[in-house]
C-alpha cells in the first residue's frame, strides 16, 4: 500500500471505511498537543481508544514536535494523566535534536549552545553532550540575562560551541539571540538546528502562543542562514522509529491535528494518514482551496476510532 | 542620467570620476551606521566631508534604517558629535513607520502595538497616535513583563490595536511576542508594519548584534504573514523626501554601507550609488560573484570625497 495522493479528496472516518484502515496498519503514530491532550488537559475518550488498539494488537508511538520535555519528562506527563506510555514509545524532537548530532558525529568535545528549554538540555545531557543557555536545573539560565549595550562592551561567547540548537522558547531575549548568533556566524563549522517550525502551540489550554517556528524565524533573520529540521515534516525521527519497532510504514498511521507537520510526515514518510480535528486545523481549514495538504482520513477526534470500531 | 546597471561592475571613486559624479549631483543621501558612525564614534574625517558639500550647495539628507530613535533624537546624536544637522534633514524608518500610517489614513482611534523602542514611540506620540508596548517614558514598558503560561491562564490583548509595527527591539520577549502575534491573528484588518529588515546592526562600537530583521522575522514565523517594510529599500521614505525637497531621483546620490538596504534603495529610487567600506560590506562581499547588487561606485569611507576633490 502506497502513500495516498495529496490530490486526493480526504473521507470522513467513518463505519464502514474504519475496518479497512484498522486492518491495514500495524502501528498508530500519534501528535500529542491537540490530539492526546490540549495543554494539560487529557481530551475525551483517549485514554479508552489507546487501550483498545493496544489490546488489539497495534504498536502505539507518540511523535511530538513540542521541545520544551525529554522523554523521560513526556513519559511522566502520560503518567500523571493516567495513560501508561513507555519511553521508548516517545519521540520528541528535543530527542530528535540531539540523536542528529549522534549520527553525525558531533564530538562530544564541543559544546551546545541552546534556544529552548529543559527537553532539549536533558536529551543532550543523556547523549554525552554539554549543552548552554537553556534552563535546565545544573546549568545556568541565559533567560534573565540583559545584553550590556554600553558602547566599548565586547559581548564573548564560547569559541567550542559547534552547534546551536533552537526550539520554543518562552525566556527568548536578545542575550540569547545574540549569543547564538553570533556562534553561527563566527565558529567555523557550527551547526544551527531547529526541533521543529511550528509557528504556534498550546501553551496553555486556552489559547495558542508562538511555536518554536517564531525562536527558529529569529535566528533565520539575525543569521541569514537556514537550519536543519528535525522534527516534523522532517523524516529524520522516522529513521529512529523504523530502526525500533520494523514496520513498513505503509503499515503505520500517521494521526495527528496539523497539516503542514503531522499530515505532511506521514506523507513524507509512506504512512497513511489521519487528521483529528481537536487542535488547530479546522474543517473549513481543511476543505480550503488553498489547503494542498490532504490526508487520507479526518476525524473529529481520536475516540471516533474506538466509536466507529464499536458501531 | 539613469539608475545605473546592475550588471555594470562597480567603479572605485577616484581623483579622475569624482568631478564627473560631484557636478551631476545635487544632493547627498547617506545612511547613518557605518557612514557617518559606528555605534558612539564619528567615523574619521566625517564633519569636514559634510562641511565642504554644504559649502558647495549640495543638499544633505539622512536616511536610516535603525528605528530605535526619533527624528528629533537623532537631531541630538548629531549635536552631541559636533555636527550640525536639523530634523527634517533626517528620515529614520521609525518616522516612516508612523508617516505610513498617516498617508494610509489610519484612524487615530485606534492604537498600534510597538515592538521596538522609543524611537518609534515618540514617532507615533508626534503623529497624533496612541502606541502600546514599547518602552517610550510615558507608556508603559512591556519589556519586563512575563508571559503566564498557567493552564487555565487567558492571555488578553486590546482589541482596538489596528497596527503592529515592528523594529529593533533589544528588550524583545514572550510577553511582546505573544501581544503581536494576537493583534496580527485576531484584530480583523490589523497591519503588520516592519521598520526594516535589516539581519545585524551595529549596537556597540565593536561588534554587530541581531538587528531588526531578526524581530521581524519572529513575528512572520508566529502570524505566518508578511509585513509592510517601510525602511531601505523600500522607497516608500523617497516619496517624502521628493515631496520636501523636489530634485529630480538621478540627481542624487545614496552613499551607504550596506548592499542589501541602501544600494538598492538608491538603485530603486534612480539614485547614483557609492558603496563606503566603513561598514558591513567588505571589499571582498563586493566582489563575491554571488553578490548581485553593484553600486555605481565604491570607496573605503566618506571623507575620501574631500580627499579626492581636494587632490
Amino acid at each position: 500500500m502506497t502513500s495516498q495522493n495529496a490530490m486526493q479528496v480526504p473521507q470522513p472516518l467513518t463505519a464502514y471505511n474504519i475496518k479497512p484502515l484498522f486492518n491495514s496498519v500495524d502501528a498508530f503514530l500519534f501528535d500529542c498537543d491537540g490530539v492526546i491532550w490540549k495543554g494539560d488537559k487529557l481530551i475525551d475518550g483517549v485514554p479508552q481508544t489507546l487501550d483498545m488498539l493496544r489490546s488489539k494488537g497495534k504498536k502505539l508511538i507518540f511523535v511530538t514536535n513540542n521541545s520544551t520535555k525529554s522523554r523521560r519528562q513526556y513519559a511522566d506527563k502520560f503518567h500523571s494523566l493516567g495513560l501508561s506510555v513507555a519511553e521508548d514509545e516517545i519521540f520528541s524532537s528535543s530527542f530528535a535534536a540531539s540523536m542528529y548530532l549522534k549520527v553525525n558525529n558531533f564530538s562530544p568535545e564541543k559544546k551546545v549552545y541552546v534556544i529552548g528549554g529543559d527537553g532539549i538540555l536533558e536529551e543532550l545531557h543523556l547523549a554525552g553532550y554539554t549543552g548552554l543557555g537553556g534552563s535546565y536545573i545544573i546549568l545556568q539560565e541565559d533567560g534573565d540575562k540583559r545584553a550590556q549595550l554600553k558602547s566599548d562592551y565586547l559581548f564573548q561567547h564560547d569559541k567550542s560551541v559547534g552547534a546551536v540548537v533552537v526550539g520554543l522558547d518562552p525566556n527568548i531575549n536578545y542575550y540569547k539571540l545574540q549569543y547564538a548568533t553570533l556562534c553561527i556566524r563566527e565558529n567555523p563549522g557550527c551547526l544551527f538546528i531547529a526541533t521543529n517550525r511550528d509557528a504556534v502551540g498550546h501553551m496553555t489550554d486556552l489559547q495558542e502562543w508562538p511555536g518554536a517556528g517564531c525562536m527558529v524565524a529569529a535566528m533565520c533573520g539575525s543569521t541569514e542562514r537556514e537550519p536543519i529540521v528535525v522534527g516534523k515534516p522532517s523524516t529524520f525521527m522516522m529513521e529512529f522509529l523504523l530502526k525500533k519497532f520494523q514496520i513498513d510504514t505503509s503499515r503505520m498511521c500517521m494521526v495527528g491535528d496539523r497539516l503542514d507537520t503531522d499530515i505532511l510526515f506521514g506523507q513524507n514518510a509512506g504512512c497513511r494518514t489521519l487528521l483529528v480535528l481537536s487542535g488547530v486545523t479546522t474543517q473549513s481549514t481543511l476543505e480550503n482551496p488553498e489547503n494542498n495538504i490532504q490526508p487520507d482520513y479526518y476525524t473529529s477526534q481520536v475516540s471516533d476510532i474506538l466509536e466507529l470500531l464499536e458501531h
